[in-house]
Protein backbone atom coordinates (compact mmCIF):
# COMPACT_ATOMS: atom_id res chain seq x y z
CA UNK A 1 0.00 0.00 0.00
CA UNK A 2 1.33 3.43 0.76
CA UNK A 3 1.15 6.62 -1.14
CA UNK A 4 1.52 7.43 -4.66
CA UNK A 5 4.28 9.22 -6.17
CA UNK A 6 4.92 11.32 -8.71
CA UNK A 7 7.58 12.07 -10.98
CA UNK A 8 7.61 15.08 -12.86
CA UNK A 9 10.75 16.68 -14.33
CA UNK A 10 11.26 20.10 -15.26
CA UNK A 11 11.47 20.43 -19.04
CA UNK A 12 10.00 17.09 -19.86
CA UNK A 13 6.58 15.88 -22.02
CA UNK A 14 6.23 13.26 -19.25
CA UNK A 15 3.94 12.70 -16.01
CA UNK A 16 4.83 9.31 -14.08
CA UNK A 17 2.29 7.94 -11.33
CA UNK A 18 3.12 4.88 -9.23
CA UNK A 19 1.55 3.30 -6.34
CA UNK A 20 2.01 -0.04 -5.14
CA UNK A 21 -1.03 -2.21 -4.51
CA UNK A 22 -1.54 -5.08 -2.17
CA UNK A 23 -3.19 -7.57 -4.55
CA UNK A 24 -2.06 -9.68 -7.45
CA UNK A 25 -1.22 -7.97 -10.93
CA UNK A 26 -3.60 -10.31 -12.44
CA UNK A 27 -6.35 -9.08 -10.22
CA UNK A 28 -5.23 -5.10 -10.84
CA UNK A 29 -5.20 -5.77 -14.44
CA UNK A 30 -8.45 -7.44 -14.58
CA UNK A 31 -9.80 -4.36 -12.55
CA UNK A 32 -8.58 -1.39 -14.25
CA UNK A 33 -9.31 -3.25 -17.66
CA UNK A 34 -13.04 -3.96 -17.07
CA UNK A 35 -15.62 -1.33 -18.05
CA UNK A 36 -18.40 -2.39 -14.96
CA UNK A 37 -15.78 -1.33 -12.37
CA UNK A 38 -14.35 1.91 -14.06
CA UNK A 39 -16.76 4.25 -12.06
CA UNK A 40 -15.50 2.83 -8.98
CA UNK A 41 -12.33 4.09 -9.24
CA UNK A 42 -11.40 6.51 -12.12
CA UNK A 43 -11.38 10.12 -11.95
CA UNK A 44 -11.59 12.80 -8.84
CA UNK A 45 -13.44 12.05 -5.26
CA UNK A 46 -15.90 14.52 -5.80
CA UNK A 47 -17.26 13.28 -9.52
CA UNK A 48 -19.07 10.27 -10.79
CA UNK A 49 -17.76 8.50 -13.96
CA UNK A 50 -20.15 7.00 -16.47
CA UNK A 51 -18.13 4.43 -19.18
CA UNK A 52 -19.97 5.32 -22.84
CA UNK A 53 -17.02 3.10 -24.34
CA UNK A 54 -14.22 0.81 -23.68
CA UNK A 55 -13.07 -1.90 -26.22
CA UNK A 56 -9.94 -3.13 -24.41
CA UNK A 57 -8.12 -4.44 -28.04
CA UNK A 58 -5.89 -2.90 -30.31
CA UNK A 59 -7.84 -0.36 -32.10
CA UNK A 60 -11.02 -0.38 -29.71
CA UNK A 61 -12.15 2.90 -28.40
CA UNK A 62 -12.78 4.29 -25.03
CA UNK A 63 -14.48 7.03 -23.61
CA UNK A 64 -15.55 8.21 -20.48
CA UNK A 65 -17.84 11.24 -18.61
CA UNK A 66 -16.49 13.19 -15.55
CA UNK A 67 -20.05 14.19 -14.08
CA UNK A 68 -20.22 17.05 -12.12
CA UNK A 69 -22.54 18.06 -9.73
CA UNK A 70 -25.54 20.35 -11.80
CA UNK A 71 -25.31 16.86 -14.21
CA UNK A 72 -22.13 18.48 -16.59
CA UNK A 73 -20.87 15.85 -18.54
CA UNK A 74 -17.11 16.33 -19.52
CA UNK A 75 -15.36 13.72 -21.59
CA UNK A 76 -12.72 12.14 -21.92
CA UNK A 77 -11.56 9.70 -24.90
CA UNK A 78 -8.98 7.45 -26.75
CA UNK A 79 -8.23 4.25 -28.26
CA UNK A 80 -6.05 1.31 -27.32
CA UNK A 81 -3.18 0.26 -28.80
CA UNK A 82 -1.03 -2.42 -27.42
CA UNK A 83 -2.46 -4.53 -24.63
CA UNK A 84 -0.40 -7.54 -22.62
CA UNK A 85 -2.53 -9.37 -20.16
CA UNK A 86 -1.60 -8.78 -17.21
CA UNK A 87 2.07 -6.43 -17.96
CA UNK A 88 0.76 -3.53 -19.42
CA UNK A 89 -1.65 -1.68 -22.25
CA UNK A 90 -0.69 1.34 -23.82
CA UNK A 91 -3.42 3.84 -24.70
CA UNK A 92 -4.00 7.57 -26.20
CA UNK A 93 -6.50 10.04 -24.04
CA UNK A 94 -7.81 13.19 -24.78
CA UNK A 95 -9.63 15.49 -23.32
CA UNK A 96 -12.42 16.45 -25.48
CA UNK A 97 -12.04 19.97 -24.63
CA UNK A 98 -8.53 20.35 -26.07
CA UNK A 99 -8.76 17.67 -28.88
CA UNK A 100 -5.42 18.98 -29.90
CA UNK A 101 -3.93 18.16 -26.85
CA UNK A 102 -3.57 14.36 -27.20
CA UNK A 103 -1.29 12.06 -24.68
CA UNK A 104 0.15 8.26 -24.96
CA UNK A 105 -0.53 6.74 -21.83
CA UNK A 106 1.31 3.56 -20.84
CA UNK A 107 0.74 1.63 -17.79
CA UNK A 108 2.60 -1.28 -16.57
CA UNK A 109 2.37 -3.73 -13.71
CA UNK A 110 5.25 -5.49 -12.02
CA UNK A 111 4.75 -8.03 -9.70
CA UNK A 112 6.65 -7.16 -6.36
CA UNK A 113 6.78 -9.13 -3.08
CA UNK A 114 3.10 -9.83 -2.03
CA UNK A 115 1.92 -7.00 -4.67
CA UNK A 116 1.88 -5.24 -7.55
CA UNK A 117 3.55 -2.07 -8.39
CA UNK A 118 1.36 -0.28 -10.99
CA UNK A 119 3.24 2.74 -13.29
CA UNK A 120 1.24 5.00 -15.77
CA UNK A 121 3.36 7.15 -17.63
CA UNK A 122 1.78 9.97 -19.60
CA UNK A 123 3.63 11.94 -22.40
CA UNK A 124 2.43 14.86 -23.73
CA UNK A 125 3.27 16.50 -27.09
CA UNK A 126 4.85 19.44 -25.55
CA UNK A 127 6.53 20.66 -22.16
CA UNK A 128 3.86 22.98 -22.28
CA UNK A 129 0.86 20.51 -22.45
CA UNK A 130 1.92 18.70 -19.90
CA UNK A 131 2.52 21.47 -17.49
CA UNK A 132 -0.95 22.61 -18.45
CA UNK A 133 -2.02 18.95 -16.64
CA UNK A 134 -0.54 20.02 -13.78
CA UNK A 135 -1.91 23.17 -13.36
CA UNK A 136 -5.34 21.97 -13.90
CA UNK A 137 -4.73 19.33 -10.80
CA UNK A 138 -4.07 16.22 -13.21
CA UNK A 139 -2.12 14.85 -10.40
CA UNK A 140 -4.74 15.71 -7.92
CA UNK A 141 -7.26 13.30 -9.79
CA UNK A 142 -4.41 10.87 -10.38
CA UNK A 143 -3.89 10.01 -7.04
CA UNK A 144 -7.62 10.01 -5.94
CA UNK A 145 -8.18 7.11 -8.40
CA UNK A 146 -5.20 4.90 -7.28
CA UNK A 147 -6.75 5.75 -3.38
CA UNK A 148 -9.76 4.52 -4.59
CA UNK A 149 -8.19 1.78 -6.50
CA UNK A 150 -6.48 0.83 -3.66
CA UNK A 151 -10.02 0.51 -1.56
CA UNK A 152 -11.98 -1.31 -4.31
CA UNK A 153 -8.91 -3.75 -4.53
CA UNK A 154 -9.08 -4.39 -0.68
CA UNK A 155 -12.61 -5.40 -0.88
CA UNK A 156 -12.25 -7.40 -4.57
CA UNK A 157 -11.71 -11.16 -4.07
CA UNK A 158 -8.51 -12.70 -4.87
CA UNK A 159 -8.93 -15.24 -7.40
CA UNK B 1 11.72 24.89 -51.06
CA UNK B 2 15.21 23.66 -49.76
CA UNK B 3 15.89 21.58 -47.11
CA UNK B 4 14.44 19.26 -44.23
CA UNK B 5 15.48 20.40 -41.02
CA UNK B 6 15.43 18.69 -37.49
CA UNK B 7 15.10 19.30 -33.93
CA UNK B 8 16.66 16.72 -32.02
CA UNK B 9 16.86 17.34 -28.28
CA UNK B 10 19.16 15.95 -25.88
CA UNK B 11 17.21 14.22 -22.93
CA UNK B 12 13.96 15.40 -24.95
CA UNK B 13 11.75 12.38 -26.13
CA UNK B 14 10.61 13.88 -29.31
CA UNK B 15 11.44 13.98 -32.52
CA UNK B 16 10.55 17.25 -35.12
CA UNK B 17 10.94 17.35 -38.78
CA UNK B 18 10.23 20.65 -40.65
CA UNK B 19 9.62 21.22 -44.67
CA UNK B 20 8.46 24.23 -46.74
CA UNK B 21 6.81 23.22 -49.46
CA UNK B 22 6.17 25.64 -52.70
CA UNK B 23 2.09 24.22 -52.85
CA UNK B 24 -0.95 25.43 -51.02
CA UNK B 25 -1.57 24.48 -47.72
CA UNK B 26 -4.92 22.45 -49.10
CA UNK B 27 -2.94 20.71 -51.43
CA UNK B 28 -0.46 19.59 -49.30
CA UNK B 29 -3.07 18.21 -46.90
CA UNK B 30 -5.15 16.77 -49.58
CA UNK B 31 -1.92 15.12 -50.60
CA UNK B 32 -0.63 13.51 -47.47
CA UNK B 33 -3.98 12.39 -46.35
CA UNK B 34 -4.55 10.32 -49.64
CA UNK B 35 -4.11 6.78 -49.30
CA UNK B 36 -3.64 6.47 -53.35
CA UNK B 37 -0.63 9.23 -53.25
CA UNK B 38 0.84 7.32 -50.26
CA UNK B 39 3.03 4.85 -51.95
CA UNK B 40 4.66 8.20 -53.93
CA UNK B 41 6.40 9.41 -51.08
CA UNK B 42 6.21 7.55 -47.88
CA UNK B 43 9.25 6.01 -46.91
CA UNK B 44 13.10 5.78 -47.81
CA UNK B 45 13.79 5.99 -51.72
CA UNK B 46 14.91 1.96 -51.64
CA UNK B 47 11.75 0.61 -50.41
CA UNK B 48 8.27 0.49 -51.64
CA UNK B 49 5.27 0.95 -49.51
CA UNK B 50 1.82 -0.87 -49.93
CA UNK B 51 -1.62 0.75 -48.26
CA UNK B 52 -2.92 -1.60 -46.26
CA UNK B 53 -5.59 0.65 -44.92
CA UNK B 54 -5.80 4.44 -44.27
CA UNK B 55 -9.27 5.67 -42.39
CA UNK B 56 -8.62 9.38 -42.18
CA UNK B 57 -11.36 10.02 -39.51
CA UNK B 58 -11.01 10.36 -35.60
CA UNK B 59 -10.47 6.39 -34.67
CA UNK B 60 -9.87 4.90 -38.22
CA UNK B 61 -7.12 2.81 -38.94
CA UNK B 62 -3.58 2.62 -40.50
CA UNK B 63 -1.49 0.26 -41.59
CA UNK B 64 1.44 0.69 -44.59
CA UNK B 65 4.43 -1.84 -45.29
CA UNK B 66 7.53 -1.16 -46.25
CA UNK B 67 8.54 -3.73 -48.98
CA UNK B 68 12.17 -4.53 -49.15
CA UNK B 69 14.09 -5.78 -51.94
CA UNK B 70 12.95 -9.60 -51.17
CA UNK B 71 9.59 -8.87 -50.86
CA UNK B 72 9.65 -8.89 -46.97
CA UNK B 73 6.88 -6.49 -45.76
CA UNK B 74 7.67 -4.53 -42.55
CA UNK B 75 4.06 -3.14 -40.80
CA UNK B 76 3.74 0.05 -39.35
CA UNK B 77 0.77 0.97 -37.75
CA UNK B 78 -1.74 3.14 -35.26
CA UNK B 79 -4.96 5.22 -35.69
CA UNK B 80 -6.12 9.17 -36.23
CA UNK B 81 -7.14 10.96 -33.62
CA UNK B 82 -8.15 15.20 -34.17
CA UNK B 83 -7.83 15.71 -37.94
CA UNK B 84 -8.28 19.49 -38.82
CA UNK B 85 -8.00 19.91 -42.32
CA UNK B 86 -6.14 21.68 -43.84
CA UNK B 87 -4.60 22.33 -40.54
CA UNK B 88 -3.46 19.48 -38.08
CA UNK B 89 -3.68 16.09 -37.99
CA UNK B 90 -2.43 14.04 -35.20
CA UNK B 91 -2.09 10.35 -35.18
CA UNK B 92 -0.37 7.47 -33.42
CA UNK B 93 2.44 5.12 -35.18
CA UNK B 94 4.26 1.68 -34.11
CA UNK B 95 6.66 -0.52 -35.69
CA UNK B 96 4.96 -3.81 -35.67
CA UNK B 97 8.11 -5.47 -34.59
CA UNK B 98 8.43 -3.35 -31.31
CA UNK B 99 4.43 -2.69 -30.85
CA UNK B 100 5.38 -1.61 -27.36
CA UNK B 101 6.65 1.59 -28.67
CA UNK B 102 3.99 3.77 -29.56
CA UNK B 103 4.39 7.04 -30.53
CA UNK B 104 2.16 9.96 -31.37
CA UNK B 105 2.78 12.37 -34.43
CA UNK B 106 1.26 15.55 -35.20
CA UNK B 107 1.59 16.95 -38.44
CA UNK B 108 0.70 20.65 -38.46
CA UNK B 109 0.55 22.80 -42.03
CA UNK B 110 1.15 26.71 -41.61
CA UNK B 111 0.26 28.85 -44.45
CA UNK B 112 3.48 30.34 -45.60
CA UNK B 113 4.40 33.11 -48.39
CA UNK B 114 3.56 31.22 -51.26
CA UNK B 115 3.72 27.94 -49.45
CA UNK B 116 3.67 25.67 -46.73
CA UNK B 117 5.45 24.62 -43.64
CA UNK B 118 5.32 21.23 -42.76
CA UNK B 119 6.09 20.44 -39.05
CA UNK B 120 5.47 17.26 -37.89
CA UNK B 121 6.34 16.16 -34.32
CA UNK B 122 6.72 12.53 -33.23
CA UNK B 123 6.40 11.95 -29.09
CA UNK B 124 8.01 8.56 -28.23
CA UNK B 125 7.34 7.19 -24.37
CA UNK B 126 11.10 7.56 -23.70
CA UNK B 127 14.02 9.38 -24.67
CA UNK B 128 15.52 6.19 -25.48
CA UNK B 129 12.89 4.97 -27.51
CA UNK B 130 13.56 8.19 -29.25
CA UNK B 131 17.26 7.33 -29.47
CA UNK B 132 16.72 4.12 -30.76
CA UNK B 133 14.48 5.09 -33.87
CA UNK B 134 17.17 7.53 -34.55
CA UNK B 135 20.15 5.07 -34.55
CA UNK B 136 17.58 3.25 -37.05
CA UNK B 137 18.08 5.83 -39.41
CA UNK B 138 14.53 7.10 -39.06
CA UNK B 139 15.51 10.70 -39.94
CA UNK B 140 17.31 9.49 -43.22
CA UNK B 141 13.46 7.80 -44.15
CA UNK B 142 11.70 11.29 -43.03
CA UNK B 143 14.26 13.89 -44.95
CA UNK B 144 13.93 11.21 -48.01
CA UNK B 145 10.02 11.28 -47.72
CA UNK B 146 10.33 15.12 -47.40
CA UNK B 147 12.35 14.81 -50.66
CA UNK B 148 9.75 12.67 -52.80
CA UNK B 149 7.28 14.45 -51.56
CA UNK B 150 8.04 17.81 -52.79
CA UNK B 151 8.63 16.39 -56.22
CA UNK B 152 5.15 15.15 -56.11
CA UNK B 153 3.60 18.11 -55.15
CA UNK B 154 5.55 20.23 -57.88
CA UNK B 155 4.00 17.82 -60.39
CA UNK B 156 0.63 17.76 -58.98
CA UNK B 157 -2.05 20.62 -60.64
CA UNK B 158 -2.75 22.86 -58.32
CA UNK B 159 -6.66 23.89 -57.64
Amino acid sequence: MGDTEFIIEPGRQDVVMIRTFDAPREVVFQVVTDPELIPRWWGPHVLATRVDRMEVRPGGQWRYANIDSDGGEHFFRGVYHDIVAPERYVRTWQFEGTPEDVALETVTLEAVDGGTRYVAQSVHRSVEARDAIIRADGPRGGRESMDRLAELLASHPNP
